[in-house]
């Protein structure tokens, strides 16, 4: 099923959905060293192993906004950095998302990513684990080849709160009495973890004041929150085409989103036997979906959600106070925009 | 199905299986080593997602024989390691082994693991492929908290290496012209390379010259290949009690282990017949393994695998003389030995 439920409302708190939010500002300031991580990336997915360049190839050139490692680079030029090193850090950040997408894949049982086969669809999930795996240690590979331990720390810190943060969400899964702050520990740990280091090593790379990095940790934490928010809105309120994958897919899986979490929490004793019925004992049809959204739709729990993440997307607009105007905090500040503006 | 088929062979090459080759002398050596790290472990497995340490609990404590960290606690001492930084990492390495025992076992489907069901099987695919993954960063924690650059390069090249090994080891299976040289590189891979690693950084703590180093490497990589023959001799002459897993496990998966490669090569065209149909085609039944075992023994396949690992062993043996005599010397050479003798 591909069709469009709901309608995507653009939030008021968050702007106007321009074409001014978007990732363009950072594109044109960070492109280059993009091409140079995106070259590095393809380097170092070689292996003598060729079904690994194949898979993994797969799911990289898939794509994506290349979000975390664009954060890296602008975050290190933000800070001033004029060197090269947040290239190879940027590419093990990309690795790391990589190899958790692949094993997200087989978790979730997903068959489309971003409107493509997921490579578990393709080539099974047996490979899927093995070349995550392979991946994950290319990212350890990449940094040791860096040489800092801070950076060490601060990504393998990571790594551990986004399994945690996995774990978590299928604890979560199915169970209807989840609570809103249950549901944002879940996000923070599983993407927000991710984006606030992937920000945190460019300010390591420029060696700047702990104020600078904190303050870079709070952007990109900020920043995954609302990511994450705008993306589990989307899958109720997107078409397949915009987002790459099939609208309901987390109501399949049973996912307790904050949209649907917010809908719980104010539904009648009807509503939650049906919540119940469709998210815990996991009897549903296509018509539930629909019926899902015009319950959410009701309580107005979708553009809650968006506002939710719009007051994100201000907190990351506010730490990035911490530095002086420039071009490159504009383009950042634009990008915190776009996450909460997007309609894919 | 847990019945024995075939016999367990006491090879020649290996020395009689007395009680001296055991890990006795071993334990005896760095067990108060090992119940700290043992007690690292637990502590370390630790998350406030309960199912983790549950989880990572039922394989760490479903134990194995600890052999990886304990040839880390075994080399550094054996260079005259006197601190405590090897017990960190021999944790660390033992995280490494069961990450990738959660992610075989999602892998091979298997449902028993050393006679106990499988994390997979009690909790399912999806627990298994995060907790690993968590368990994985975890290994990269102890050893960012550890600070050896050195050791952190050592460790994330044997974990690309093991991934790179278990992918193709899926590609291999099912395939009846695997060659020797084939299955070779693929233990080389999943398996020797943890072994040598366990055993550099012992090493590298100690802080000892290069050659000590590359002959503990050679020791690891040498003992890790004799463990792997074994073990897959013993998935066709051994029983469920011993083994902890059920008999014929690699035949059922397809698995082109030295046995059975060695019997094709050997066999003749009806043989061979007989192999594409259970292997390739995957069109088998509990009288086939039956059949296969006795192919084995017509060819004598199963003998000549012990004989190969007894090779390994000498090689292991011989590189231990880089170092003066020491009872720690005595021991990981008893170790080598009982690494072919065992009948589990």
């Amino acid at each position: 099923m591909s069709v469009s439920v709901g309608t995507p409302s653009s939030s008021a708190a968050s702007g106007p959905a321009s074409t001014q939010n978007s990732l363009k500002q950072l594109l044109e300031l960070v492109g280059k060293d993009l091409e140079s991580v995106n070259c590095l990336i393809v380097e170092r997915m070689h292996s003598p192993v060729v079904l690994i360049p194949q898979l993994a190839g797969h799911i990289v050139a898939s794509g994506g906004k290349r979000l975390r490692p664009l954060l890296t680079l602008a975050s290190a030029r933000l800070c001033g950095y004029e060197g090269e090193r947040h290239m190879g850090l940027a590419a093990a950040v990309e690795f790391i998302h990589t190899a958790t997408l692949l094993h997200d894949d087989v978790v979730d049982e997903s068959e489309l990513r971003r409107g493509k086969p997921t490579a578990k669809a393709i080539w099974g999930n047996k490979p899927s684990v093995l070349v995550g795996d392979f991946l994950f240690s290319r990212a350890f590979q990449l940094m040791v080849a860096d040489g800092s331990l801070e950076v060490l720390r601060i990504l393998s810190n990571a790594a551990a709160v986004i399994a945690e943060g996995e774990v978590q969400q299928l604890l979560i899964a199915n169970d209807i009495e989840t609570t809103v702050e249950g549901y944002l520990e879940v996000i923070a740990a599983k993407t927000a973890a991710l984006f606030a280091a992937a920000c945190e090593i460019g300010a390591v790379v420029a060696d700047r004041p702990k104020a600078e990095q904190a303050a870079l940790v709070t952007y990109g934490r900020a920043l995954g929150m609302a990511f994450q928010l705008i993306d589990d809105v989307l899958d109720y309120a997107s078409s397949a085409a915009d987002m790459g994958k099939a609208v309901g897919d987390d109501f399949r899986d049973g996912k307790l989103t904050l949209p649907v979490v917010l809908a719980i929490a104010q539904g009648d004793e009807r509503e939650r036997a049906f919540w119940r019925r469709c998210l815990e004992e996991m009897e549903q049809s296509d018509e539930d979906l629909v019926q899902a959204v015009t319950l959410m739709q009701k309580h107005d729990t979708l553009d809650i959600a968006r506002k939710v993440a719009a007051d994100y997307c201000t907190e990351a607009l506010e730490a990035l106070e911490a530095f002086q105007p420039s071009d490159m905090r504009d383009a950042m500040q634009e990008a915190a925009r776009f996450t909460v503006a997007r309609s894919y």
